[in-house]
Formats: structure tokens, C-alpha cells, sequence
């Protein structure tokens, strides 16, 4: 049972979808108001979302994992802000937090479409993505273990995920990332409604996914600086199989650096907010996941 | 006679294309060379360029306006940056400032494609243009009359203007709008030379330009925040017509707002960078501007 779910949006403050849906929803409750549960919009950086920019200090959407969130010697102020939001919507790790799923929304630059970050492998989690799969075929699945375990918003609810839509410029409200946004939050209320109320349809028994397996950085310098691009004919391409020997980065010179390893797929190609975390994009595999009913 | 040429990149920091073309050019600076004349390439505004950020305090290509430069009593960060190029690059105003020619590289979150942003009327700014389209019939040429009179980087010098290319993210660098950038300047590079040394070959007697008519800005509450989305119908349609009653904005509540006016063109349609400055996009008209030979 769900007793309450959490809407968050502006956990990067110049992702603007979720800033914008969740001050629609925060002035229009009704719109996200089901009879079994209660629904929770919630803006979450809002120090950021005024500078438009992803963060203060440090990426709160890394600021969760259970021991940071203990720790009191850490006074950066995503640090103390991921404390305070763990107060209204966990605290993590107990049986019961004050909320029971979490959606977290985001957008990217990369050209990822509508997909979702999956990181949590409860049974509901997975049900609500079959779902979603279901009543949005083009929505695509990324089961991350990425740069920081653990440490998402999302992980501090027993069920949830981050949506994350794209392509779409930092500091950039597109009204057709907003609307496909919305649609699929409309969706996920209405799969809890009826899971709650036992009158869930019948779900997919196998969806595909996409398994995080490494990050790949640009080619840098010795200073740190990049010295290659990603190569235009892999640029926008996410979800997109690759094999080895193709171009995989193009140096300012002219020069193609092909992929070297086995055949994967990419994702998160060229995200603004990643280069300072040190990655061009991710590798993943694609795998049918089953469906517990 | 042109004696030396600036690229300038990076006058936003977050403005990769021309941060990453002016590196490359101030390592191998043969590239740029031609006989006839000086070229140099220069970073602007390397503080916001660490920061990847599109200024520290105000925006750099606002700047150069001959009051402001001359008002010592303005100290924010980028009005003292604007004092030290201007004597580095002009000084502005004189009749043979320090480089007679400015091309200033940036991009651009809309759907510009290769475009010039032309504020300068000097004959041979035009003449190096009308090669460009030449060159380049993609090429789309704005003759902005903006937000703010006279300030761009590229006013300190007697000709030149500004490259404007997108769509493309902040903080993210595109191979393939890296590579148009590129061979544009080469064909700049060309014509100076081809002026210089009296082997031009013909240009177009006649070009197609947008001449600027006015700034939309997005619906806004009191507070000033938005309270509609650029219309998904309009969006990404940069140097597209549009006509009275088409679809506009979007308000978050899903009510269409058309335009209302003449028929004219929109540019630079929900450009980031101008949430702050207060226009959603940019109106103009297409004329036929002549080239003077």
C-alpha cells in the first residue's frame, strides 16, 4: 500500500520541467489528488532554482547515500539541505519513511527522450515501470549504478525512480518536454490508484532494459581539460547499439578515437553537468528484465 | 585594409564552440595565418569560461558601449574585463583602433542553425558577409537592433559581427557545430585576405537578411516568473514566418496564446540565456539588402 508518493522537481535548479510542473501542481493540487493516497509536490533546491543553476555547492541528487546523510561534519549546503529533505520525506533506511515512493524529475541535455533512472529494485518500483512502459511505448529504461551508489532522492522512499527527459538545454522550459512529462506523471498516479485499490490491469511480464555497466570520460589533458569532442556521428545517439571500431570522440585536430570493447549501448551522451564528473557517456546493456507480478 | 583580426571566444564562458576553437588556434596559431594581415585569436572571459558560466556579474557583450566604458564609477567584474579589452582591441571610438576587425564567436540554446549577428554597417562588414553566403548558402544574417544599443564585443573595431550558431546546449560542445564554426572563420580568413590583396572574386550584389523589429517576452506573473511556455508549435522554428493568430505561447494551465501583429519572423525562440533579459524571441523582417561593390 501507498499512503503517500512525492512529486520532486528543481533538484537541479536549471532543470526547469520539474521546477514548472511542480508549481503548477503546488498551486493546482487537485490535479494530482487520487482517493487512495496523498500526493506530495515538492520543489527541492530552491536556492539553486533562483540562480538557475544545477547546484550550490554540490550535486544534491548525489547527497543521499545514508552515511553522508549522518554525517555532521558535512555543512556544504546540499549537504545540509539533503539532511532537511530527509526529514520531511524519510528519513532513509527506516521501515516506514514519512513517504513511500519517490518521483524525481529531471531533464538532460543528451538526446535520452523520455526515459527513466532506475536504481531501486523493489518489486512495486519495477511494476509501476512495466506500467508506465506499457501506456508510453517510446519510454526507455536505465537501470543505473553509476558515479555515486545509493545517493539519489529517490533512494530515500522504498519505491521510486527519476524520470529524466531530453534532449533539453540547463535553464530551457521546451512546452513539449513539459506536456510528455506531465502525461507520465499522470500515468504513475493512476497505476498507484489502481494498485492500491487492487484494479491493476494486467502488466507486462517482461520489459527491456538498459544495465549500466561503465562511464567513459573524454580524453583529456594533463591539466584536466577535454581534447576531444564526442565524434558527430555518436553525438545524439543514446540508446543507440555500438560496436567496436566505431568513432567515439573527435580530437580539435581532426583525429577519430573509435570505441574499443564489446558491444553496448550508449546513454547520456554529452550531458552538460557531466563533464565536470568526468564522463562523455555511459555504457550500458540492454536486457529483458521480468516482471514479478 | 585590414591590418589584424580578432576571433574572440569565450566572451560567454558557457559558450563552448568559440572557448574550444580559440584554444585550438592560440596553440597552432598557423591555422589562422594568412600574408596579408594579423590574426588573433583571444580568450574574453576566462574567469566565467572556469566557471562555465555565461558571465561572473553582467553579461560581457553588453559591455562595450562608449559611456560605460568611459564610466569609471562601474566596477562590477565584467564592466572592468570590458575596459582592459577595449584597450587591448580599440580603443573603440578612435578612427584606427588597435585590430580593425572583430569577429566574435558564440551559440546559441535556439535553433538559429549558422547565422550572423550583424549590428556594424561598415561596407566591408557587409561585403565579408555577402561572401560568407556565398560560401556558406545556409548562412542566416540578423541585423540586430537589441536589447541594448551598441554594446557588443565586436563594436570596439571598425567592421565585423558576431557568429551565432545552435542549437546547442550551455557547457556543451558539439562536434559538428565545432566544425561549421570552423570552416566559417577559414572563409572569413579568406575574404580578408582575397580584400587585402585585391583578388576578391565577385560577390553576391545582393543577400537576404532578418532585419530586428522587436522582443516578446514570455507571459509573467507579478513576480515576474513565467506563466506560459514558448508554444511546442513554435518552438525550434528560428527564421521561420509567422502570421496573426498563430499559436504562440503556452500557459501551464494549456491555454494557447497567439500572436497578434503583422506577418513577420522568429528568432532566437527561447534562447536561455534570455529568460533573465526578458524576451522569449526576437521578431524581424526579411528584406533584400544590397551589397555596395
Amino acid at each position: 500500500m501507498v499512503d503517500k508518493l512525492a512529486i520532486t522537481g528543481g533538484t537541479h535548479g536549471n532543470e526547469l520541467t520539474g521546477v514548472y510542473l511542480v508549481k503548477k501542481w503546488l498551486s493546482s493540487p487537485s490535479l494530482v489528488k487520487r482517493n487512495s493516497f496523498t500526493t506530495l509536490p515538492m520543489l527541492m533546491n530552491e536556492k539553486a532554482i533562483d540562480e538557475v543553476r544545477r547546484y550550490i555547492d554540490c550535486d544534491l541528487n548525489r547527497a543521499f547515500n545514508l552515511n553522508d546523510l549522518l554525517d555532521e561534519s558535512l555543512t556544504s549546503y546540499e549537504a545540509k539541505l539533503a539532511k532537511k529533505i530527509n526529514s520531511i520525506l524519510g528519513p532513509k533506511g527506516v521501515p516506514k519513511p514519512k513517504v513511500d515512493f519517490i518521483v524525481d524529475l529531471h531533464t538532460t541535455t543528451a538526446n535520452m527522450g523520455l526515459s527513466i533512472v532506475v536504481s531501486n529494485e523493489s518489486k512495486l518500483t519495477w511494476q509501476a515501470i512495466s506500467y508506465l512502459c506499457k501506456k508510453e511505448p517510446r519510454l526507455k529504461v536505465y537501470r543505473w549504478q553509476g558515479d555515486e551508489e545509493d545517493a539519489f532522492v529517490d533512494s530515500i522512499a522504498t519505491h521510486g525512480f527519476a524520470i529524466e527527459v531530453g534532449a533539453v538545454p540547463q535553464g530551457v522550459l521546451r512546452g513539449d518536454i513539459f506536456l510528455e512529462t506531465e502525461t507520465l506523471i499522470y500515468h504513475l498516479l493512476d497505476f498507484v490508484e489502481a494498485h492500491n485499490t487492487n484494479t491493476l490491469e494486467s502488466l507486462p511480464t517482461e520489459i527491456e532494459i538498459y544495465t549500466h555497466q561503465s562511464l567513459v570520460d573524454y580524453p583529456r589533458q594533463k591539466d584536466g581539460d577535454i581534447m576531444a569532442m564526442v565524434h558527430p556521428d555518436r553525438q545524439d545517439r543514446d540508446f543507440a547499439p555500438i560496436e567496436d571500431g566505431e568513432p567515439l570522440f573527435l580530437t580539435f585536430e581532426g583525429k577519430i578515437i573509435p570505441y574499443e570493447g564489446e558491444n553496448l549501448h550508449t546513454l547520456f551522451i554529452n550531458e552538460a553537468a557531466y563533464y565536470e564528473k568526468g564522463f562523455a557517456m555511459c555504457l550500458a546493456r540492454k536486457e529483458t528484465k521480468r516482471i514479478e507480478s
